[in-house]
């Protein structure tokens, strides 16, 4: 089961891809991709579904899922969050790629044991499930590690309920 | 000069197609994009944009306008804006059509003469400057009209000042 976590962004989108079974996992890939503020929203949007979609076609996910942060600031940044959300949900839609959103409570939960885990914890937590010498960097492609992480334990603890009837 | 006008939704998608110099326009096409509530939202949103790639390789315009509704109610309604504002721009990015946006004010400005006029004034506007029969149904394609005549006009203007440089 391989698993593609997206960070979403409207300048900066986090990735990390992740293989495994909800136990024993190990990280593919991670980074962020990234499009200049200076650009044309239009232009900026479609350079990073461009790389979100590259990213998909060089790892071939089962499953895509995505942080969907519910505690937008304000109305100007909920706006910026819907965008980039909607190009990570459209990129994977056009693969044909299964999309799940995780909000970051649940993305605590599922790699700390807590909702409200500070982030340096997620963080130290993604490290030691990947077996990874250091915590991702940037920060964008730990966090899309974190829901990758997220998506794959839910799978799998999907696959054994469902095996249990 | 053709300019294809949409009012961005996360459900319908207005879209009004008008050919013209600004001052003498008409109707090239309108309508809308659906897309069914109760589809996922990936999936729906994969319909949208579908729907207006086609209309945009159907109608080819020189330029696309978009209506930015500024004055989202709350957080929620802010996102699903951004998410339908994100397609309508990654469409129109990737035909490599010029995007621009309007804010409702801006729109109304352009066709009424007032930027506070009322919703029914806007739409009678739009029926007599492209001499139609009737109000063009439903609402979200007279009011993507409405923007495209604004863009129409607006370049139109642009146009005569560059020239009296």
């Amino acid at each position: 089961m391989r698993v593609l976590g997206v960070d979403p962004g409207t300048v900066r989108m986090g990735y990390g891809v992740v293989e495994g079974d909800g136990d024993a996992m190990q990280a593919v890939d991670f980074g962020v991709v990234t499009a200049p503020p200076s650009m044309e929203l239009a232009d900026r949007l479609a350079r990073l579904y461009d790389g979100l979609t590259a990213v998909l076609a060089r790892h071939r996910p089962d499953a895509v899922a995505i942080e969907e942060p519910f505690v937008a600031r304000n109305v100007r940044s909920a706006m910026l969050v819907g965008e980039a959300r909607a190009l990570a949900l459209l990129a994977a839609a056009r693969q044909g790629v299964p999309v799940r959103q995780y909000s970051p409570a649940e993305v605590k939960l599922a790699v700390t044991g807590h909702g409200a885990s500070p982030k340096d914890q997620v963080q130290t937590m993604v490290r030691l499930l990947l077996r990874l010498d250091a915590v991702p960097q940037p920060h964008d492609a730990a966090d899309a590690l974190a829901v990758a992480i997220c998506h794959a334990r839910r799978l799998n603890l999907e696959r054994v309920l469902e095996g249990g009837r």
